[in-house]
């Protein structure tokens, strides 16, 4: 049998991961790859209790395991932008493919990574970098690359998935969840990453470039993250038949190319919104077959090290095939990757909700949707909240159809101008993803 | 650019809606594949009104299509067993790749198929026969490939699917909505395959193989249709928090492999109970990544389309290489499937909902839990339900813990020779895949 020797940089809790998996399912993936992968050197600058090294050649200098001339092919689970992009380049230097976790390393250098690879004639796998252990790199490049297609709406961040939920059954504000989750190791003592929508930005980017065919570029996305969301609004959503989920989206049309990572209303109707806790779930709306969803483990060990192993099994497959027969990494080679114009937040066509605090009496509601009527936005429904806010104050909410942004933020800004409107108006984006 | 000549058997739906995609998505197709798919011929009996063949080189003959020198692979859309065995067989045996949509001709033919591809150093695709454009073939053979599965539960039939939504919806017996689905086109005139769970086990046995390595073989497994189902069942089991879907279930444990198609009782905290309609969805629980679900349309002209040319795209860049650099058929080469014990219906252990008329009067329910008890098996859940079901009988629904199947089947016969008891007991099988 074939054997390919596995260099693995970081020994933390997914390296760690990597290892048992390989080595508890060695016979069943050596059946599966047609070749025995082994685990020649791990690069790691500490040991990892959890795993087990004794028999394992183990350096403390992670570079050395690029310049190992054993080594066929480097995991690289530093993470971060720096060593783990020096260790990624060096890896190609050296003619060894690669097989990454790493989303922002993907997101913001992949286009020169994929570059320098092709031209050395190496593979690169990061299948781990978006939504964990579900395949869904290889259903974009592959499954579904006979399809032009049209959006992608993803759960692709399992902390904030987990802080919604808990939201929406407890009712909790955001910051006792983050501390909840934090203590429980869903989120890390720096959540910013998380929480604030860079980790799905990454995500979002590196699906929408496979989906499109457009380069990697975090340039014109939107983000926003669920840090100032509150629990009463998270509360009316859902009597209104709807749950609040942090998702990216990823749209493209004749217009241009929307790419935005913002909390959404989306209908109890829609799969997605049933994905609860930590897990993670992509759907994929494209021409043939139609909208497909993919859900599952968005994070941990051993999810992360099923999709590190696939990409190894892939490696394993094609290193004894000619380049030209692999599929490229981003579906296309990076050259003929092609940009398309970037829609801002302000063009971009979507449905709303709004709440804001108004006076309790007889014509506010009127004044409010003579706004909306003169910007030329349809309601959808509108609401007024018994309970009192204030002394005179109830709650209004306000679901409108599909709009322009710019208009929406140009109703928001007469509203709050209103006498009869206390304090600001607080407004979330509304998709039905039905088509 | 290289090319790839495309030989299409078959021009009925799928056909069609084949010729088309390939046709408006040429250009894309082409940069996915980095080859150019060419629609050098088509064996049609008939001309297809919704398929423009003009430019295309028809012939009545579909065999002709294997013996054409030019023809690098079949896409077999004929159907059945008989024809399309010998035209699978003979394009094999021209030295031809094939891809298909033929479930029942995988199931039934596919390890002698694969076997005669893999001397013949062609590759066969079959992505299409399972669960339409759910890329769940792929998923399976290469996204969890580091994985040992667990189990396997799908929605792999859209007609029993739609029936069982519209049946919990409106309450309409199995009859009439048969008679709608076969008005809107969801069911064929002979439905036969879809109600009866027989093609959902073909589409079992196929997920089974690739999810165990075990050979393909329907014998063993064990298939219940849904033509005596009846709304009022549905109905109690939403109440108490379940929906009836008609599962294919394929598991694997150290006592034997257990592959059965049947309605199946799934908490609505599921997220597979929300798949309604004519969709599909396949839940894969495996050893790392734990339970993955995959959904999408699992039937229709261009769904299915989208797989068929997946596979093309995979025969065209594969074509490149070795064959021993290509992934087998059913993950591993077929002379390394291994046959596992098969467990008899009997043998298996799951939970059950009951449901029989009893006298409305004391000592009936302590005789049916003395039953029960004796038989060891544990009550979830008893109700009595109010509404009369004659003179002096009321329903009574039992839900039971998991229990092996033999154990309850005594119990029922036990039950239905009470004097209190009328009828027969009615049982569907609950399920909760949550681990």
């Amino acid at each position: 049998m074939r054997k390919i020797n596995v260099g693995i940089c970081g020994l933390g809790t997914v390296g760690s991961g990597t290892v048992n998996l390989l080595r508890d399912n060695a016979e069943l993936i050596a059946g599966r790859a047609q070749c025995e992968l082994v685990i020649a050197q791990i690069g790691a600058r500490r040991p990892n209790p959890a795993c087990d090294t004794q028999s394992l050649n183990v350096t403390s200098d992670i570079f050395e395991v690029l310049v190992n001339p054993d080594i066929d092919v480097v995991v690289e689970l530093i993470g971060g932008t720096t060593v783990a992009y020096d260790l990624v380049m060096g890896a190609i230097a050296n003619g060894k493919h690669v097989v990454t976790a790493n989303k922002a390393l993907i997101a913001e250098h992949g286009g020169e990574i994929f570059a320098a690879a092709a031209k050395a004639g190496v593979m690169v796998g990061y299948e781990a970098a978006v939504a964990g252990g579900i395949p869904i790199i290889k259903a974009l490049r592959e499954g579904l690359a006979g399809n032009r297609v049209n959006w992608i709406a993803g759960i692709i961040n399992g902390t904030t998935n987990f802080i919604l939920s808990e939201m929406a059954s407890k009712g909790t504000p955001f910051a006792k969840l983050l501390s909840d989750a934090q203590a429980k190791g869903y989120a890390e003592a720096d959540p910013t990453f998380d929480v604030e929508g860079i980790d799905a930005a990454h995500k979002l980017v590196i699906l929408a470039s496979l989906g499109f065919g457009i380069p990697l570029s975090i340039e014109g996305l939107y983000s926003e993250g669920i840090t100032k969301l509150e629990p009463l609004d998270v509360a009316y959503a859902d009597e209104l038949g709807y749950k609040v989920k942090h998702l990216g989206i990823a749209r493209q049309s004749s217009e241009g190319v929307e790419l935005r990572v913002h909390p959404t209303l989306v209908p109890h109707s829609s799969l997605i919104s049933d994905v609860d806790g930590v897990l993670n779930a992509v759907m994929v709306n494209s021409d043939a077959v139609g909208t497909t969803l993919y859900s599952g483990a968005g994070a941990g060990a051993l999810p992360t090290a099923s999709s590190l192993v696939a990409d190894l099994i892939d490696v394993a497959r094609r290193s004894a095939c000619k380049p030209e027969s692999w599929p490229p990494a981003l579906g296309v080679p990076v050259a003929q990757l092609t940009a398309q114009p970037m829609l801002a937040i302000e063009q971009i066509d979507t449905a709303f909700y709004i709440r804001f605090a108004a006076l309790d009496k007889p014509g506010v509601l009127s004044a409010v949707t003579k706004i909306m009527g003169d910007a030329g936005i349809s309601i959808e429904a509108i609401i007024q909240r018994e309970q009192p806010v204030g002394e005179q104050f109830v709650n209004v909410i306000i679901l409108t159809d599909v709009t322009k942004e710019q208009q929406l933020e140009g109703a928001v800004a007469a509203i709050e101008a209103l006498d009869t409107v206390r304090d600001s108006v607080t407004f979330i984006r509304v998709e039905h993803l039905d088509q």
